[in-house]
């Protein structure tokens, strides 16, 4: 009997990789180069040397190009979280680390508007599930406050509470400046309180 | 000198009006006969006898007839906040209050799944600051806990903690029937916390 394969065979895979490697570094430059508002599928196909179909297949959207960008950024903070320095990362108590984790999301996310904007993929909402924050809130809530129930529930309702507000005054752009400030303070009262 | 004129003349509005009216009674009894599904834009607008350009610009789009549907019945569940029985409405200490509240509003979108359902628009998601939760959490938020700093970002977090994860729960088929419970349990402890 043939073994099973599954997916595309290896070289396949290999070329595909190579090619997402590549356009995330080409359109990095050009976000650089031109500002997110002026890249296009097309023209990040003509730079890139490849089919605007590989371009399509590899992200989907215009907004796709973006969240990739985006996801590679959002992997290096996650790090910060696990391996960095305390309060972000390991060391200090839970409840510092969970209110330093808020400030420093909506710092990360503040500080990339442009490129956070511009993956708001406005007919692909994405849902509050599907946020990197989820997992680390949860797991930061576990450490804080052990004694909570329904701890997934509430880890979903502060990751909601976390980016929520954020992701409207991304979107918004005539949003007031203070707001994050705002924010920043009101999510330490919350954290402080919930697991205080 | 001419009395400035602000929109359109009194007639067109009255016009506009009935029509609304009108669309959004035939929208009902559309939607307990066939189920929200099976309601178009064309379908309501041959059984209410008008063109589909009046359809249009009253919903805008499809989901915008759900909307406007479940828009009257958010008028009534407000009703009750402003007006009903404790402990949703007047009368019991604003702590429980608010807890009432969430539980409430979580009963009255679960309830009205099918509807809120079709009345998001993923290409036009709504955002938190839109919530007709948004103005009663911050009502219920700044008689609870009167010392608490930066309350309209407090609100809107919890606006968004409360509405984020349910409206997610809407979107998704395959949502395990048990995050409402959840959920309310949760928002229990958020408001017990934040304002205990």
């Amino acid at each position: 009997m043939e073994p099973i394969s599954f997916g595309p065979p290896r070289e396949e895979r290999a070329d595909a990789a190579r090619n997402r490697a590549h356009l995330i570094e080409v359109a990095r430059t050009m976000v650089a180069e031109l500002g997110a508002d002026k890249v296009t599928m097309d023209g990040l196909a003509e730079r890139a040397g490849l089919g605007k179909g590989t371009v399509f297949r590899r992200f989907g959207t215009r907004a796709g190009i973006f969240l990739a960008l985006l996801d590679e950024e959002e992997a290096v903070f996650q790090q910060q979280v696990l391996n960095g320095p305390p309060p972000l990362g390991p060391g200090a108590p839970a409840v510092d680390r969970l209110v330093a984790f808020g400030h420093a999301r909506m710092e990360f996310l503040v500080e990339r508007t442009a490129l956070a904007r511009a993956a708001l993929d406005p007919g692909q909402p994405r849902p509050v599930n599907a946020s990197p924050s989820l997992f680390q809130v949860q797991m930061l809530l576990h450490e804080a406050c052990p004694d909570v129930t329904a701890i997934r529930a509430l880890a979903l309702q502060l990751t909601a509470a976390l980016e929520g507000p954020l992701l409207l005054y991304l979107r918004a752009s005539d949003a007031p400046p203070t707001l994050p400030r705002d924010l920043a303070a009101a999510w330490t009262t919350l954290v402080e309180r919930v697991c205080g």
